[in-house]
C-alpha cells in the first residue's frame, strides 16, 4: 500500500555470498547478528561492499558471547553458557566476533571504520529487561542448545538442569546480567 | 594556600572500618577501586554510611576482573590474566565485585541504588589508550603479580612469559580490548 509519504518496502531474500543485484546499488547497508553465523564473514562483506555505493555506507552489529558474565556465578551457569559458545564454534561459526569486528570490517577494506561497544546491564531496577533480555533471549537461547550439547557430551543433564536454574538466580532481585555487542560503522 | 574562590582541600588518612569522624558528617562520600581490596566490604559500606548526612549520597566506583576480553585471544593471555583474579582472590579480596554493586549497596542499607556500566573499548583508533590502559594499566597491573603467581604455581614461567607477548598483541594494529567497571550511587 502506498500513501501519501509512506513508501513501500520491499523484502527480498538473498544469498549473502552472491547478492542479485547489480554493483553500487545500495546508499546504507545494514547487518544485525548475521555475521556471527557465518564461516567466511570476510567473503559476505566483500559482497555487500560490491553492492555498496562508492561513499554509501554500512552498520554491522555483533555480540560477543564472550563478553557475558553475571551474578550470582555458578559453575554450571557457566559451563552451559560456554556450551551456547562451543556448539556455534563447532558450526564454523564464530560467536565471539563482536571484538573483532574493527580489524573485520578494515580487512574487508571499508574506510573511517569506527566501533563502539552496546551494553546491556540488567538489575532488579529494569523488571522490562530482566524479563525480555534474562529470561527470554538469554536463557531461551542457551536451552536452545541443550539437546546439540548433551550429544556432543559437553555437559550432563544434571549439570544442565542445575546451570539452567542457576541463570534464573541472575533475574532474581539481587541477580545482575552483563552482555556486550559492538556497532561498527564504515565508508565505501 | 587560600586565595580568593579557591578553597583548602585537606587529606586525611584513615582506617575506613573505623573512621575518625563524628556520625553524619559528609554530604558526599567518593570510594574508587576501594571495595574490590577489602574482604568485608560490607563492614566498610556500613560505616561510611555512618558518617555520611542524612540525604547525602555515596558514589562507588568498582571494576569487574571478569569483564575482560581481548583479541586476539591465547590461552596464555587468558591464563595470566586468570593469575590476578586468582590472586586477589587468595588475598581475601574480590576482583569481580563489579557485578554485585547493586546488590551490596542495597544490602548496606543505601536508598534508590542506581549502577551503571563504564566501558573501556580499545581499537586503534585510540592510540592514547592502547598506550595508556593496555599497555601501562592493564599489562603493568598483570605483571605486578608475576612472583606472586609463580609463587603459588599457578603459571610456569615460559607460560608466563608467552601470556606477556601475547597481551601485547592486543595492543597492535589488529588488537581490540575490553574492559568494564560500575558506577553506583545511592542515598542515605
Amino acid at each position: 500500500v502506498e500513501k501519501e509519504g509512506i513508501q513501500n518496502v520491499q523484502f527480498k531474500m538473498a544469498d549473502i555470498m552472491d547478492l542479485n543485484f547489480p554493483s553500487e546499488s545500495f546508499d546504507h547497508i545494514f547487518v544485525c547478528f548475521v555475521l556471527e553465523h557465518l564461516s567466511h564473514h570476510t567473503a559476505a562483506l566483500r559482497e555487500l561492499k560490491r553492492v555498496l555505493k562508492r561513499g554509501g555506507t554500512i552498520t554491522v552489529i555483533e555480540g560477543d558471547h564472550g563478553s557475558c558474565y553475571f551474578h550470582p556465578e555458578s559453575e554450571a551457569g557457566k559451563k552451559i553458557w560456554n556450551c551456547l559458545i562451543s556448539c556455534q564454534k563447532r558450526l564454523g561459526c564464530n560467536p565471539n566476533i563482536g571484538r573483532e569486528l574493527y580489524p573485520i570490517l578494515e580487512g574487508a577494506g571499508f574506510k573511517d571504520v569506527e566501533v563502539t561497544p552496546r551494553v546491556v546491564y540488567v538489575d532488579q531496577t529494569k523488571p522490562l529487561l530482566v524479563d525480555r533480555f534474562i529470561k527470554k533471549t538469554i536463557i531461551a537461547m542457551v536451552e536452545g542448545v541443550k539437546e546439540h550439547a548433551l550429544d556432543l557430551e559437553l555437559v550432563n543433564e544434571e549439570t544442565w538442569e542445575k546451570g539452567i536454574k542457576d541463570l534464573h538466580k541472575t533475574a532474581e532481585p539481587e541477580g545482575t546480567f552483563f552482555y556486550n555487542s559492538f556497532k561498527g560503522l564504515g565508508f565505501k
